[in-house]
């Protein structure tokens, strides 16, 4: 284990964050949040120092990562990123517990948009607080690590290993042969994304401020709001536009990257997004059937549905109603697609569309092989033939995630909430999505200290795809031989 | 397809059924029930005369049967004694609704003991009644055709495909080389159980007639009690017999082979056997501690404990407290027990002690691979290394069974319920337990008939470990080339 290379990367994140953490600060500048000033003043130095020095004291010339570096990298980041992200809440007051801050970081950063905040407590944060919060979503939708990469020089052999550890879905794919390159492209289509939907809102008269926490909100599939009742107040314009980008944001970027360079037969051939796609459509539909009776007008069911089930399938979590008090089909249904979530290689949560697709096609191989067992079953996706090591990664993955579930729902369990509660709420931040039903049904604050670790562990399993983080807990990974 | 062998087989298992009817027969003939001795005679005759028509028309010189016929077989045999052994409760009009029926039969072979009747109801019942209702525990806890195949002379090369297809668990061995010795030595041995444990009961002073039913129930894992308060109102001994043999029928009953011919060191060096019991004392343990409150003493909260725990795990489903109002953590902590079951090779059902092994140490295996990619991890069961094919059975098994899992609380989730509810019974008929939690606490006549026929063949699916169903469900299996 090159332990010195770990601990240098990960010192270069943070003082990444340093930098990230001007941008809010600026924002309590405008506002003359002077408390606000401070705490980002303070924290970004504090990032600064610990980064600096983690980088200069595990300086070394054996720049070799493999892909267990990788998964350690990418762990240790993301536990570094938030430990250091949830200070300027602690430090300006606005969320006195540190594990409090800490379950709100992980929860913007991982995109989960879970929050232990009241919506009074919401409405009172300050802009700069609000911009940070919803900041931490767009940061971690596409990936902090992606972000270093893209800004800075990278060997394409060590990195491929980050990136995979990073990006989600069942295989990871460059776009161009470099990988510097691919992180770029790749944050460019996410920033120009982000740039249109902003345009479309402020076109709808959102206010500025509103339309860009939204906006991050949207683009990293996060969901943190900064009003009580999320998006419900906000014109049905704006609710169209926010159901719209959801589905945008949890499509895979390659799709988009082949439409720029003019492939668009190429892009619309997927079929894991025609698939997510279908998905949406008919639980879109079948929840419309089921809500009708609590809404006015078809136009009102539509919108509503349309904008619960993109919220939830894309894994982003804003609500414009109180889905806990939906009928049991539409709620069983939401949790059913808190599971899918979205495709790979988009900034969404879930198992992702293309590994379900999988899953479904290897079932099916081999209750074919059942029925003759000298028959050859080649499981494809995307048109090309899935070779078995691909499959067994699959079903391992869905094993080990499943495993986990059962024992975070145990953990968890020990509040003594209901089965509900309990099995929502892990859900939801297992698959980075962000509303729960039951006593989780307006927010998290009821957990216990204990719960909040868990959850916030259960997040960022969920947004690193299992492995980094089991491997970063076990001591065999650290050891160096 | 070899149809007419799958139509000459359920036949004959038809046949059977009708002989098995003569046991409730003969116990309402001594307490002088007519209205049911007339129903039992009447579904005999039913049954009687469509065996011997299905067989007769099906006679056939071809006897070869590959594993798509040893699926066929089993699937439509089940739902064929399933169907016909629903009769004697409408005919007596001790359950009017056929649909109703239906499910309290299936829930008896698959030895789920969910009900659909009230306390009330099944206090209300005919003797012979509710000795058939618990004798079909005991007729589909070692499986109807392991029987016919011990009664009948069969063709070991044949056979092993239907004993595959029936008998539960990830590998399936043969006691002794031929099939028909290993199916009589498995019933001897079953036999042998019920005689000891009535016999403990009757030590208890339990009524016969009470003792045999209840030990049907726990022979089979099955768990139709013939109280409305289940075993609440036995005494504390009684209670502890029924915990320790509910216990022993979750046992792998090879190792009860190996006892009989002297083994002893190498059926206590099963660890699947001390898995299965670490994992009771653990959760008696755990939730006794959990509901200690609750009760007067430390020995009525172990007893309790213990029989609930023991309970679910081996899938029979007595209970002697209203788990319902137990804490959260007691409720999800029995509610993983159910998904994991007891040993392969025993009455139970669950995914089963030794599958979740191999899943785990399949995940542990690929997680070392992860870190060291150029090590070799063999996977061990038993202190035999497992090949990847069975490991790939075994995830896939765990994938098809999530899937069947989502789809099902999906369409009984239309009902209307709320999660817990729908949670529970499926995860409850999935598994053959038999309690639920919610609405379904006290039994499952809420549900609609489209819920309690999606639930039959959850319990058929559970019992029957997916694929012969899936199978039996496809055109495809019954294409005659």
């Amino acid at each position: 284990m090159n332990r010195k290379m770990v601990f240098y990367t990960t010192g270069h994140i943070l003082i990444l964050e340093a930098v990230l953490f001007v941008l809010p600060l600026l924002c309590s500048v405008i506002y003359r949040e002077t408390s606000s000033v401070i705490a980002f003043a303070i924290s970004a130095g504090i990032a600064l120092g610990i980064g600096l020095v983690m980088s200069a004291l595990s300086h070394t010339n054996n720049k070799l990562i493999f892909a267990k570096e990788g998964f350690a990298i990418v762990a240790l980041a993301w536990f570094a990123v938030s430990a250091v992200g949830a200070l300027p809440f602690v430090i300006g007051k606005f969320i006195p517990s540190y594990v409090d801050a800490l379950f709100e970081t992980v929860s913007g950063f991982t995109t989960t948009g879970a929050t232990i905040l009241s919506g009074a407590e919401i409405e009172a944060m300050s802009h700069g607080m609000l911009f940070w919060r919803s900041f931490t979503h767009w940061i971690g939708g596409m990936g902090v690590l992606v972000f270093l990469m893209a800004i800075l020089p990278t060997d394409s052999g060590r990195a491929i290993h980050i990136m995979r550890a990073e990006v989600p879905g069942p295989i990871v794919g460059k776009i161009v042969p470099k990988i510097r390159e691919t992180a770029k492209i790749l944050y460019l289509i996410y920033i120009g994304m982000t740039v249109i939907m902003v345009g479309f809102l402020l076109a709808g008269k959102m206010p500025l401020f509103d339309s860009l926490v939204h906006t991050f909100g949207t683009a990293g599939t996060g969901g943190f709001g900064i009003k009580s009742d999320s998006i419900a107040s906000y014109s049905p314009y704006l609710q169209w536009v926010i159901t719209v980008f959801m589905l945008l944001f949890g499509i895979n970027f390659n799709l988009y990257f082949l439409i720029l360079v003019g492939k668009f037969t190429s892009a619309l051939k997927s079929s894991e997004l025609w698939c997510f796609l279908g998905i949406a459509a008919v639980s879109i539909g079948a929840i419309a059937l089921n809500v009708s009776h609590l809404f006015s007008s078809v136009g009102e069911t539509i919108r509503h549905s349309a904008f619960q089930v993109s919220s939830i399938i894309s894994t982003t979590g804003f609500t414009t109603v109180d889905i806990n008090a939906w009928p049991g089909f539409s709620k069983t249904l939401l949790l059913i697609l808190m599971f899918i979530g979205s495709c790979a290689g988009s900034t969404a949560g879930g198992l992702k569309v293309s590994r379900v697709m999988l899953l479904v096609k290897s079932v099916k191989a081999d209750l074919k092989k059942m029925l003759r067992p000298r028959s050859v079953n080649v499981v494809k996706l995307e048109g090309k033939p899935v070779d078995d090591g691909t499959i067994h990664s699959a079903t391992i993955y869905l094993t080990t995630y499943f495993i986990i579930f059962l024992t975070l729902i145990l953990f968890v369990s020990i509040d003594g909430f209901n089965i509900e509660t309990t099995l929502s709420s892990v859900t939801s931040c297992l698959n980075n999505i962000g509303p729960a039903y039951g006593d989780a049904a307006s927010n998290y604050a009821g957990f216990s200290g204990m719960s909040k670790i868990l959850l916030s562990l259960a997040m960022l399993i969920g947004r690193l795809e299992i492995f980094p983080i089991l491997l970063a807990l076990s001591p065999a990974t650290w050891r160096k031989k």
